[in-house]
């Protein structure tokens, strides 16, 4: 075997090795243990013996595998429970439901499962304790608008801001806002003492970013929600049941979320068991029991996709060169998000949109390898997790009469991609903590 | 002295160690050596008895310096010499006639200055020595074009040139090709051993790409100045005197520059003896002998700024997460060339461009201070290098009334940073290498 196809097979090893780390049951695995009857879930300890019942509740991507983790450990302690998953994301629970739902726009089954989720948090009392699983994809997942907003109206909204340009902080403040359950509320619901244990899919693992935060005391205000409804030119267009419901909380008549000093989060631990750090801090470990000097540049990537592919081909060249920032073999992992600006109407993601730039920023490099892939396994409006590319990849498509500037102009990196055979398939993990990136540089012919 | 101020004292000592490396003398003493009476130049030995004369040439805004330095090692054994630089870039040499001239527009003075040069060249002998000293600023600064070409016809395709959005590989296989002296047409003049002493101020050290590789062999072809002006449609734009020069290249009719397989490169050397690579490893040395955990990324950085930027951010966020890619206190080194695609009107360069963009992303975070700036001491459009930056900026500004993202729009990072006093300011450094960027990230208040 040659070196490239070598240093192939080996990113793909340190990606798996990484993406398993952070899969659902792992996360639980690794983060929650059952001790005679004691449950420790990070530093908090949490007696069983103790409470009257234990309740589970859910939402998110990751959360039914959360669920079936959490059941397997618990078996019959656990009292009820019931999570909602997006469509095709069961897990095989006996005592907790698995409620599948729509994604990412509510629906009527997430609207149904989150009244269940209510009912039964409403019936706890304070000698109960509620387990909470939580991760991306929850907004939509864990909804309930006020009772002023119909469904109809929520999608809508939902619809408007995602394609707004908002960031999700800012479409999230507005959900919390209109929301029964968003935004810390669940201390509003239940009694009972809460842990919810977190998957985190954002930077910095802000918990009341992630899923908008239903246990987390929310920093956003309801003149916030203004604010950002104007900055976009959505005032006029959202409806007129969510524009008064704002207005009334801006005029103090509706009631605010949880702030940080409501004495009710000191019964609430939000506990993060999987974010990207932990994966690339398992990529590292794999990367380097295969021998790769290896340097983790940062799991808080961002920017146009095809920009920081110019930074890795810089760090590419540079290794075979100079030796920096890492010996050969070399081997640099970072993790983040990065952003495409779609300017043609190609099928893509910014994975394979991060792939392609990269390629052509290492096109002629021996024994290169780059690969990027989302550890949800899809990436942008494709199937594909993401995608691997070498020093030969732009040739390559020459060869098939691929033009890669076309390709790019276009977005369509995915096509590109799949006519190379190089795309990454993982099918749906079921998980989700951001992106990973991996470039390999050899020295030698191998 | 608290930690923020210590960290800026230190990065500018850090940047300035690697500008001083690559400051023309210094780049002179550490690469060109005589004992007795050989003059030693990288891994080549020039037994000065052996030649009849030794004459002096260069082009470039580090070659006025570079000659007073191998004036001062050489002296009388210098029989004659003339080298062209831009206007107030003179040194005060005795034997080598130091000319100013125009740049980046070539002028009347350039043109005279290279007529004296190839008349110098043209009566060197077989048995002579020819040292040419090159740097950035050469391509303006020698130029004698075909003689069917005027000045006024040649500033006039330069300044389409400049302005197309053209790559400078792509404006200078133009360059030489309409061009009595490009593209290693030297070899066509001088009969004599050419050695070319070279500050590269291009990615990769390309020397037929460093003024116009005058000394170098040419890979691109006429064919490829018509395909180059079609692509920036400039084929009904420029002179005809231009068009009739290419097309006549293109039918066969006009002499080829000089190729690699030409047997006359043979008594050709061309050495590099500074670049953004030596100027950072200075940097990397100077950041150790401080204390911090150093890690050089690339000399290669390219990349729209703001977007670079981003990433620069992500690392020094990461370093205090988890002490990834370097542990405190760490300092990250990086060099290269940004992009600005200018959307306002202000004043401004991509060093402060990129200062400011980091500047937001690192907003906040205690400890933490970068900065980034050009070598040659004139960023942009502006007479700062560069500029300065800590996790306090973006307040600091707004005490002052500027709103970060308004400066940004508008491309005005130079009123931004001269509001905070916070340019780096050398003057004209009289060398180039490029760009350099430091981040410094310290633990603890110091």
């Amino acid at each position: 075997m040659n070196t490239t196809n070598s240093l192939r097979k080996h990113a793909l090893e340190i990606f798996y090795a990484g993406l398993h780390a952070v899969k659902p049951d792992v996360c639980m695995q690794d983060h929650v243990h059952l001790t005679k009857n004691v449950l420790k879930i990070g530093n908090g300890n949490y007696d069983l013996g103790k409470y009257r019942n234990i309740f589970v509740t859910g939402f998110g991507k990751a959360s039914g595998s959360m669920a079936r983790a959490l059941e397997y450990m618990l078996m019959k302690r656990i009292k009820t429970g019931i999570v909602n998953v997006p469509y095709g994301y069961t897990a095989p629970c006996k005592i907790i439901r698995i409620n599948e739902a729509g994604h990412p726009i509510p629906d009527n089954a997430g609207i149904q499962g989150t009244r269940e989720i209510v009912q039964l948090l409403k019936e706890t009392q304070e000698d109960d304790l509620v387990i909470c699983l939580i991760s991306g994809g929850g907004s939509a997942l864990f909804e309930l608008p006020c009772e002023e907003i119909t469904l109809k109206e929520l999608q809508n909204v939902t619809g408007l801001l995602l394609k707004s340009g908002a960031r999700i902080d800012e479409i999230n403040a507005i959900r919390k806002h209109i929301s029964q359950v968003k935004g810390g509320r669940l201390v509003n619901i239940s009694k009972s003492e809460i842990v919810s244990l977190i998957l985190s899919d954002v930077a910095h693992d802000q918990v009341e970013t992630i899923a908008s935060g239903p246990t987390a005391p929310d920093s956003s205000t309801f003149s916030d929600c203004k604010r950002i409804l104007i900055k976009y030119g959505l005032l006029q267009k959202i409806p007129v049941s969510i524009m008064d419901r704002i207005q009334k909380g801006v005029d103090g008549k509706a009631e605010e979320t949880p702030k940080a000093t409501d004495k009710r989060f000191d019964r609430v631990s939000n506990i993060i068991i999987g974010n990207n750090r932990m994966a690339l801090n398992h990529c590292h470990k794999k990367a380097a029991a295969l021998g790769y000097h290896t340097c983790t540049l940062s799991s808080l990537i961002k920017g146009e996709a095809q920009e920081v592919a110019k930074v890795f081909g810089a760090i590419a060249r540079e290794i075979h060169q100079s030796g920096n920032p890492a010996k050969t073999p070399a081997c640099i992992i970072a993790g983040g998000e990065t952003t495409v600006t779609v300017k043609g109407d190609g099928i893509g993601g910014r994975n394979q949109e991060f792939t392609l730039a990269a390629a052509r920023e290492i096109d002629g490099l021996e024994n290169t390898v780059i690969l990027s892939a989302g550890t949800d396994g899809r990436d942008g409006n494709t199937d594909a997790a993401g995608a691997i590319a070498d020093g030969s990849t732009i040739t390559r498509a020459k060869y098939v009469n691929m033009d890669t500037e076309t390709y790019l102009n276009n977005n369509d990196t995915h096509t590109f991609f799949k006519n190379l055979h190089d795309l990454i398939n993982t099918g749906p993990t079921k998980t989700n903590v951001m992106d990973i990136m991996i470039l390999l540089v050899a020295s030698g012919t191998g």
